[in-house]
This record gives structure tokens, C-alpha cells and sequence, in this order.
């Protein structure tokens, strides 16, 4: 990703589906950090999974169940996660909502 | 910054003043990434400034002017910036409203 840009206008930017009750935008990146906005229906699930990268989630709408590392706790809106890197973390979508995932370095299977 | 923590409450994060009608909270990091909730009153002003830590802003709610490396746009709720190492960037609030800043690495001058 060679061309720098500064601003990204959200209405300039398509949702993808990507699961089962789960739509993602990519937000503003660069090679070191990237912003990705979640909208999860009720019910829909983030399957456990990890990566290398350290992840940040900030809960924008609704109620989620996330567990992180085996532990397992109710959030809600303006809660905010960190997963370390190769931390095994997952969530279930309590109240239909949207999320935040925030990520260093970038997801280059994003774009 | 030793203790590793996963979940970070809202409820539990105090608000502190950090200019004339800016406010903010640190919401979850640790130490590669930081995300801060910012809260604006309408004219208020982020001064022009830089730092090395690379950064993202979420509008989260009202309307602002942002400048970046001598570029300004007015972004509204959902749009993103991102901030490359060292560039220059200010912002300065059009209606009352909220941004996510995110950083990495964190901003130890912020805990």
C-alpha cells in the first residue's frame, strides 16, 4: 500500500458480508493500523478464533457476550476489549449491534 | 505496563479536561495500541500538533474541520482519518460532538 490517504468518508464505503448475520466495512487504514465497522444481527456469532495481530474492540451499538482468553463477559455500548496477540477470543451478539474492531499491523485479507 | 487486562468498562473510566471544552477518556490499550474518547463542545479546538505514534480518528457523533498535512476536510459521523508518524493534524469542533482517537503505539503521557 504505497499512496497515503488521509481521509475516508464512510458513505464512499461498501459493506461486505462477511458471515452469517455479519456485515463489515473497512475504515481508515495504513500498514500499521486498521479500523473495520461491525454490524452483527442478534444471534450472530464471531466464531473463536486468533491472530498475530493485537486487536481493539469498541462497542458502538447493542449488547454483546465477547470471551477472551477463556474468560467471558457481557459489554455494552462504549465497553472496550484488547486481545493480545494469538489470544483465543470469540462473541455472540446479545442485542443487535455494531462494533469497532481496530487492528495493529493492518489485516491484509481485509482488502 | 505489566498487568495484561482484556476488558475495559466505560462506566469505570473517569473523564478528565484536557483543553478549554475538550474532554477525554482512555478507554482500553495496552502497550501497541490505545484507543481515547474525546469529547468536544462546539468551537472548540484541537490545536496543530504532531507526534511519532501513527493515529486513527472515528467521528463518533457532531461535525468537525480537520486539518492533515495541510489538507482540510469537514468529516461527519462514521468517517475516519488517519494520521501518519509526525504529520501535522488539527481538528476543530463545527457541532458538539465525539471522536475515537486511536493510537500506536499507546501514548504513555496519557496514563
Amino acid at each position: 500500500m504505497d499512496k497515503i490517504q488521509n481521509f475516508f468518508f464512510d458513505n464512499e464505503i461498501e459493506k461486505k458480508v462477511v458471515g452469517d448475520g455479519v456485515e463489515r466495512k473497512v475504515l481508515a487504514y495504513n500498514k500499521d493500523l486498521m479500523v473495520c465497522h461491525l454490524f452483527f444481527k442478534k444471534g450472530a456469532i464471531g466464531a473463536l478464533h486468533h491472530h498475530p495481530h493485537t486487536q481493539c474492540t469498541y462497542i458502538l451499538k447493542g449488547k454483546f457476550e465477547f470471551e477472551v482468553d477463556g474468560v467471558k463477559k457481557v459489554v455494552n455500548v462504549g465497553d472496550t476489549l484488547i486481545k493480545q496477540p494469538d489470544v483465543v477470543h470469540g462473541a455472540v451478539c446479545l442485542e443487535e449491534g455494531e462494533l469497532l474492531d481496530i487492528f495493529t499491523p493492518m489485516r491484509d485479507e481485509f482488502v
